[in-house]
């Protein structure tokens, strides 16, 4: 079997967990296991040199900033490569310059394009375990890129997908996908497995443990993915396409607290208002979440959509500069929301669903601001203090702990 | 003019001097040069990564560790970068793998064989001041290596050469060369000017202000050095080929404290006896200093030679391992001895600079241990206690403070 082994910053923190880390995997690699690790930075290193750059230059360049921020994960592969081979394991640490993780341009939020698989091949055929670098890639201007949030994620699904491997495990601090997130509520129920699209619902709304852009690759390479503790030797959940087990209404609620809400009122209703106002602020590179738009009145229309709360300053700033040749009458904004939302493949056959979820939130006393639906998932957005009572409203409307 | 400037671990130690280096560069940038910056790591990171994977294994592999090392100089690059870019300066940081400066396989101790100009000059063109991290390169696995001691200054020197630069200046703690260590001998006089073969001497024998390698390099392209203060804006000393002003009788003394004796007693002598020995230490990568041979008496002789000290314990386990193969009568080792030095290149036409250098010590109640010359200097072993009396005491000799 090829695994390829993915664990993030916490479970790489110190010596101890890095050796934690390499006995495990040391152990599959005797089982006669090929085995490819990929690492994130130790511990608070990437916030770290965050910071540090931010103490030399409040704006850094992206480019010295993806430059600066790659030498977390060279950090961790080399010291990991030491672990094993100090418990006799043969390993190697490779970087993204030394696999050739082909990526595109754009600093610290960079895309695959093509991964070499020929040093990493060449190390496995000689029994080596190979420790590769997360997060980062190389773009055609030979410069160091870095993929964002959930990037190590996405490193390790992508090496398994080009790599054929017949699973890739994401280590992380809890023991796989619950209904809902078990700090907030602790009925909450480890799923045995759930879909790609659950996932990435999952994904998408907060839940943590998995990024979407990873689960999305790996829906489309089809790779197993499996979700497990780095810390207790038990069985994880698993992702894939289709889940054998009878379905379930929802799979999970899951809530978002970072999440802020703009509106942008009075829009002169003429057509391409929608794309002048999102294309301007992905040129800013603005991550837009949930949209919504009402129904024009008058010719002019709301258009309203959630960002992460970090962003939120800039994003009223790029929008306010750009009022008047938008249109706009006027820019209102809630900066403490958070997206409450239930996802599951069975509600699609179910039309009570989004209306149970409404009942549980009312009883509860928690104002709906908005409300976004897909077929497999509805997300609400409250107040965020009332995120964790609304989990826990709907966790039990649904039952999910049975 | 096209200058390479270097900076030392000390003088890129935290924030505030990161802006010192960087704003003396942008001042030299807006004067219409072309500034490439090497660095080495901030500080003393490479010391605490060392440490780091010495507490993850004892033995870790030379290649894991330059893996390791490798991102003390990137981080450095990375934030002087930021720092020109925030003082309004086009800057732009590359890593031994953008420049592609490809190395020996070496790790730990690689040597250069070419480095691409096209990168380095490209950014050049388009008026950027280019940060290159010092002490790394690639080999043609691809694989980071190090430079070993020194490599910052290396690869300065080496691009400074490689660009036909004007001038490569060495910036460190010190103003200059001095004709002693100013910490040992207060009277020490700064030299404005050196020859390369001087420099090399007090460089090998410990004046810690240029590592030898890059002095020969330096020699080899026929670079213009100069060796600056990188605290205060002051002349520095111009290392060159033939020095203009009046050739002084010697220039500098120099200790070199960090150094054991070994003595292979009773060698038989046959042909190839002392490849055997320095074949056997060179294949343990043990740095041998100097050597001393007696003539032989009875068929046998004896062989005695400096090293680093903390190299001796190893020395010695392999010299005693193989004693018998070798025939060797006896092992003996002084661990805290010192050499002390003369250099000048004015010493080759004036015969009685030995005598002169002996009676110094002599006066002194010094005694001397072993004595080895060349063309242009003297070094003498003595204890390492009386390293300082020493370097004072011929300092007075030969009056170099006036």
């Amino acid at each position: 079997m090829l695994i390829v082994k993915k664990f993030g910053g916490s479970s790489v923190a110190n010596r101890e967990r890095i050796f934690c880390v390499a006995k495990r995997c040391a152990e599959d690699y005797k089982k006669g296991n090929d085995i490819v690790i990929v690492l994130s930075a130790m511990g608070d290193t990437t916030d770290d040199l965050m910071e540090e750059a931010k103490s030399i230059n409040e704006k850094a360049s992206k480019r010295e900033m993806d430059m600066l921020l790659a030498i977390g994960e060279q950090k961790s592969v080399a010291l990991m490569a030491m672990a094993l081979q100090s418990l006799g394991v043969p390993a190697i640490s490779l970087n993204a310059f030394q696999v050739m993780m082909h990526t595109t341009s754009r600093y610290g939020n960079a895309r695959f394009k093509n991964i070499d698989i020929e040093r990493i091949q060449h190390e496995l055929d000689s029994h080596k375990i190979v420790v590769v670098t997360g997060f980062q890639g190389v773009n055609k201007y030979n410069d160091v890129t870095t993929l964002g949030r959930g990037g190590s994620d996405t490193t390790a699904v992508a090496l398994a997908a080009i790599l054929n491997a017949d699973a890739c495990e994401i280590y992380t601090d809890v023991e796989g996908v619950y209904t809902a997130d078990p700090r907030i509520e602790p009925k909450a129920r480890k799923l045995k497995e759930i879909t790609y699209d659950e996932m990435l619902d999952l994904a998408t709304l907060g839940a943590k443990v998995l990024h979407n852009r990873s689960v999305e690759m790996a829906k489309k390479y089809d790779v197993p993915l499996i979700v497990r503790s780095s810390l207790k030797s038990v069985e994880g959940t698993t992702v894939k396409e289709e889940v054998k087990v009878e379905k379930m209404l929802i799979s999970g609620v899951t809530a978002d607290k970072n999440t802020a809400r703009i509106s942008v009122l009075g829009v002169k209703d003429k057509p391409g208002v929608e794309f002048r106002i999102f294309n301007l602020l992905a040129k800013n590179n603005i991550n837009i979440d949930t949209i919504l738009q009402s129904v024009s009145e008058d010719g002019r229309k709301d258009i309203s959509f959630t960002i992460a709360q970090d962003a939120m300053r800039e994003t009223l700033e790029v929008l306010n500069e750009a009022k008047d040749s938008i249109n706009v009458r006027k820019i209102e904004y809630e900066e403490n929301v958070a997206k409450v939302s239930i996802v599951g493949a069975g509600m699609i056959s179910n039309p009570g669903v989004a209306a149970k979820m409404f009942e549980a939130l009312y009883d509860e006393g928690i104002s709906i601001k908005m409300i976004s639906t897909s077929e497999i998932r509805v997300t609400v957005l409250v107040e965020e203090k009332d995120a964790d009572k609304a989990v826990r409203a709907i966790h039990a409307a649904f039952a999910l702990g049975e």
